[in-house]
């Protein structure tokens, strides 16, 4: 008698299930991949200062890959670490009024390791309620206690910081991905040095736009170099290129360092993408006025759209967030935009804070001022019923 | 009368004295920048075909940038997916041999994704003792149950396994980077069958060097493709750039770009990554025989050493790791071998899971024999006493 033998399990089968339920909801994902010349006109992007395609960063990569290789072939403990690795660090940290600084893989390690590497057990972080999920996810990975906070609400963070005896930190970003709207950064700052608190700021969308010459919000705060504060910083947005860093005292720059895993266990940053960074942020600082005009397109795209009767957050950097009717709204809004040429961002649930779907639009310093024309008129003629008001469409 | 002020409080005050006591342990990790042409020669990166430096990787960069830009220029579900992006994933599903994949910014990046987005509350993930860092993040970071059982003991695994009702995951390294050896991947399959759980191998040291013309160790194991196997892998080893990838069947890769927050919020990989990566792809496929010749220098290191009395695990790959007889010892070991114009790497705690010491040694492919020549005497010349058995030093 042949011995029984069970049909094998399919371990993926509630994958299938979940589908279906994004399916039904409306919120499948797809990857839509760019030909190299896009017909498009970009607003989705966060190529702030439409640098990823000058000229000078690109050849920024190029050398780079010729002169150091493809890859960093290991950690930056072991062999990953070039001497272009450490003036990128060195003229990044200059840049933005910090003491040192230390370049990672992504912005999101960069998150993780600052997180991480400052708390532990007895810890208190306080993170805003509105913080970019590489945020969240570093005080989910680090071992402190979390307290999340009410977006953008210096008040509830002082509290919790007095209630807490021993080590403290709060995060936050500098401008929040999906409304653009910036952190009340003087009151963190304030609360953490009356609370003894370090105060740790993501200033990926501040970097570039914000502060003289794009110096970041921490700049423009006056927080630069204080000796409680940390920033970290994506290298894929204003010097489109990809990478993180962290900046802050010499001292917490070792302690990342020695102690960070997402530093520790992940190969260097590529040679290209330190490169390109570094093209950027030296054009950055020939062409200050780049900061202001990306700062200025995204005024002008605020006043013509709500002028109009949409409704939209106003912008404290280069992100102008419109508000849809309904997510189902958004992602038709989005694709006709994209039908009519112009690429928007398109933010749904799990992606907002809120439940409220929203176009994004970027505020590109190099966008002409026809374009700007083109780009509001299209999401003019686009949107749906609910998205503008007075107007019963 | 003025008002008590207090002092400013010293927030990093803890940080010296963890930098205290790394000094005083011996522990302390400094970048040492290299310069463009090293004047060593190199048995510590993990560019195991020697592919970083190729000419046609580094042309694949460069033409990628000039092509497509420096950057990505946001989330692979915005902007950030190009058809390049697109392309790198099918071949890289072929040459494996899984229905399709998906790429991210670095291998702890895929590790990450791969982990948190396949296991949810009730989930139970089996963890080899010895997996990488990124990993043990990736358990910490979901939501599962994680249990770490010995390493490579594949009946431990299928205990674990069969004392858990619902769905289960288990998740190992295919070589493990610390001492070079291999997983017992047969039986882990097997325990992941009988038990009705997925099976997740982070194969980035397998890539390149093992399976046929380096299609990895699932391959070789004869598991690429099958329904219930995941394998997550890098780009910035064998392949010699920057990147990470999880290739698995379709359903799970779309399950992925749809909810790994690592994916999601992450800028893309940088075009000139994903260029570099390709044509390093391509460039293997041509000259197969590189995988080979990576695990013939591997055994020679290995053969040569252990009959000088050194103490090493046979490698399975390309990994050689060489006992030191403490952290100290290990630590001048490796400098001497700099001295005398070699680079080797040194694994020490807590980068090691068993408290000893290593000089870990990369048998890259493209070495020659006189370098095979050169780095063996230097590093017999260079050994401390307690390293060679037999030789009271």
């Amino acid at each position: 008698m042949p011995q029984h033998t069970p049909d094998p399990v399919d371990v993926f089968a509630w994958i299938d299930a979940a589908e279906r339920a994004r399916e039904e909801a409306g919120l499948v994902r797809t990857l839509r991949p760019r030909p190299p010349v896009s017909p498009l006109l970009d607003l989705a992007s966060n190529d702030y200062l439409g640098l990823s395609r000058h000229p000078e960063t690109i050849r920024g990569a190029q050398r780079a890959a010729e002169c150091w290789g493809a890859g960093a072939t290991g950690s930056r403990l072991v062999t990953g670490t070039t001497e272009l690795h450490t003036e990128l660090e060195r003229e990044l940290a200059a840049f933005c009024g910090f003491e040192a600084a230390v370049v990672l893989s992504s912005g999101y390690a960069a998150n993780l390791a600052a997180v991480t590497a400052l708390s532990d057990w007895g810890t208190l972080v306080v993170s805003d309620a509105g913080n970019h999920a590489s945020i969240v996810d570093g005080c989910r990975l680090s071992r402190a206690e979390t307290a999340v906070v009410p977006h953008a609400d210096p008040d509830a963070a002082r509290k919790s910081l007095a209630a807490h005896e021993g080590r403290a930190l709060l995060v936050s970003d500098s401008v929040f991905s999906v409304d653009g709207d910036a952190a009340p950064l003087a009151g963190y700052a304030a609360a953490c040095r009356d609370e003894g608190a370090a105060l740790v700021v993501d200033d990926a969308h501040g970097l570039g736009v914000l502060g003289e010459g794009g110096r970041g919000a921490l700049q423009a705060a006056g927080l630069a170099g204080a000796p409680y504060v940390v920033a970290t910083l994506t290298l894929s947005k204003s010097l489109g290129s990809q990478g993180g860093a962290v900046l802050g005292p010499a001292r917490v720059i070792r302690h990342l360092v020695n102690t960070a895993r997402t530093f520790i266990f992940d190969t260097g940053l590529a040679p290209a993408a330190a490169g390109a960074a570094l093209a950027s942020l030296r054009l950055l600082q020939r062409e200050p006025e780049r900061a202001g005009r990306a700062r200025e397109v995204a005024a002008q795209l605020y006043g013509r759209l709500t002028a109009s009767g949409l409704t939209a957050a106003r912008p404290d950097a280069a992100v102008v967030s419109v508000r849809a009717p309904s997510a189902s709204a958004a992602l038709r809004w989005a694709a006709d935009c994209r039908e009519a040429g112009l690429s928007v961002g398109c933010f749904r649930p799990p992606s907002v804070p809120d439940g409220i779907s929203r176009l994004r639009l970027t505020a590109r310093a190099d966008l002409t001022g026809d374009e700007i024309d083109r780009a509001v008129g299209t999401i003019l003629a686009t949107a749906p019923a609910g998205a503008v008001q007075g107007r019963g469409r």
